[in-house]
């Protein structure tokens, strides 16, 4: 079972106002990468894996898919994202990525944003999503970058010199990260990166882009303290496609 | 051009008496990695970029391989490489990878322990990789991991507390990193995994394999200080395949 801190009262409020909270994809500075790795829109089905808010999932019906289906664990999100749209295409159900069971065969694209590293059980959750993918499908994801997830006290350390650094550690070692982020007690799964890649793989799925993402020095200048994200990725996006056979 | 450090006195002397060079493939602890994600050399025609002392060479033609061209920048590592081996099937050349030429669709398989990050033009080289290997055929390489290169002062830290961390930093900003790793002034070039991943696509390669070593239990025991590189992997190991056509 994931955690379903969204739906807890403190986390909800300041989530909701994050920058891409606020303002959606357009304040998300890695849609852009995300987005040149889907493929095009007009007439998919698409399931969005963790559709909070809903932006991805209205945009996926603004430029042509002919129905989305977006599934969240928290009931706040989905009653926003409900009361963001009237559009019959758009399908909003409330279900635990690591228990949900999907249709087979009837996505043309799965998405999923900054969701996977709450989960409990990647492997079933792979599984499920290569099964209802077709073939020739995408799937494309991002998570916390397992770089990012690792640490057992994440937060960036200045020496005595002034240099600053993020302290590493337990790379290696997989499993939940309990961290104070928005609210306290918040718990996420690390895995490393090989991890994601052989579950992708033997879930049927080729990996067809792999981008850490990194502000760009325009992106540096209007938020400087950006620049930190230089020093080590926050953020992994995967883009994906469903081959014929899944490995055993 | 890459840095001919191999040649140096110092360096030399040091690196001859690594595990890896004492013992050859079975002192490389990554080795059964990379060795699974090679097919079956019989028959093949194999080139070995970065060959050092040839151990990987006698192996594959040990197994099967029909010939194997092996290059390396270093004359001390060739000379020694040479002097363990009268089998025909073995050619050794002095080359820099930076600059190395390749027969056009000339190998079966194509591998490099070790090397890459020493190279100052990646895509280059990829590029030349792609255009020699077959279609069908593999390219199979281990790097120093992107996490252990990328630090401005590489080597554990450790706190107040006696908590040790890798201190990383300048993960995402690319270029030559000089250590003091055997011998002073040693210089590397990091790149970021995303990097690594683009270029061997674009040169016509399709992801198959990706791990990020880990000592096991049992390795820990042995050699209880490789306990740190759970903290951060020290190698990353990639296979992949030729498909027909390179990305421009």
């Amino acid at each position: 079972m994931a955690q379903n801190i969204y739906d807890d009262a403190e986390f909800f409020a300041a989530y909701s106002n994050l920058r891409r909270s606020v303002y959606g994809l357009a304040g998300a500075p890695e849609w852009p990468y995300l987005r040149a790795m889907l493929p095009d829109m007009s007439g998919c089905r698409v399931v969005d894996l963790g559709c909070g808010f809903g932006w991805f999932s209205r945009w996926a019906a603004e430029v042509g898919a002919t129905s989305v289906l977006g599934i969240d664990l928290s009931e706040k999100m989905l009653d926003r994202a409900r009361a963001h749209t009237a559009d019959v295409r758009i399908t909003y159900r409330q279900a635990d990525l690591d228990v949900v069971d999907l249709p087979a065969e009837s996505f043309e694209v799965a998405y999923s944003s900054l969701a996977l590293h709450y989960l409990a059980d990647l492997p079933r959750f792979m599984s499920t999503v290569g099964r209802a993918v077709v073939a020739g499908g995408s799937f494309v994801f991002s998570i916390e970058h397992p770089v990012y997830s690792a640490p057992s006290s994440p937060g960036f350390v200045t020496d005595a010199t002034g240099h600053v650094t993020w302290p590493l550690d337990s790379y290696s070692v997989e499993g939940p990260r309990t961290t104070d982020w928005l609210a306290p007690g918040v718990v996420k799964h690390h895995r490393t990166i090989t991890t994601y890649l052989d579950c992708l793989q033997r879930a049927g799925f080729q990996l067809e882009h792999f981008c850490e993402w990194q502000p760009t020095a325009d992106e540096i200048a209007a938020f400087p303290d950006w620049a930190t994200d230089l020093d080590r990725p926050q953020f992994l996006l995967v883009g994906a496609s469903k081959t014929r056979t899944q490995r055993s």
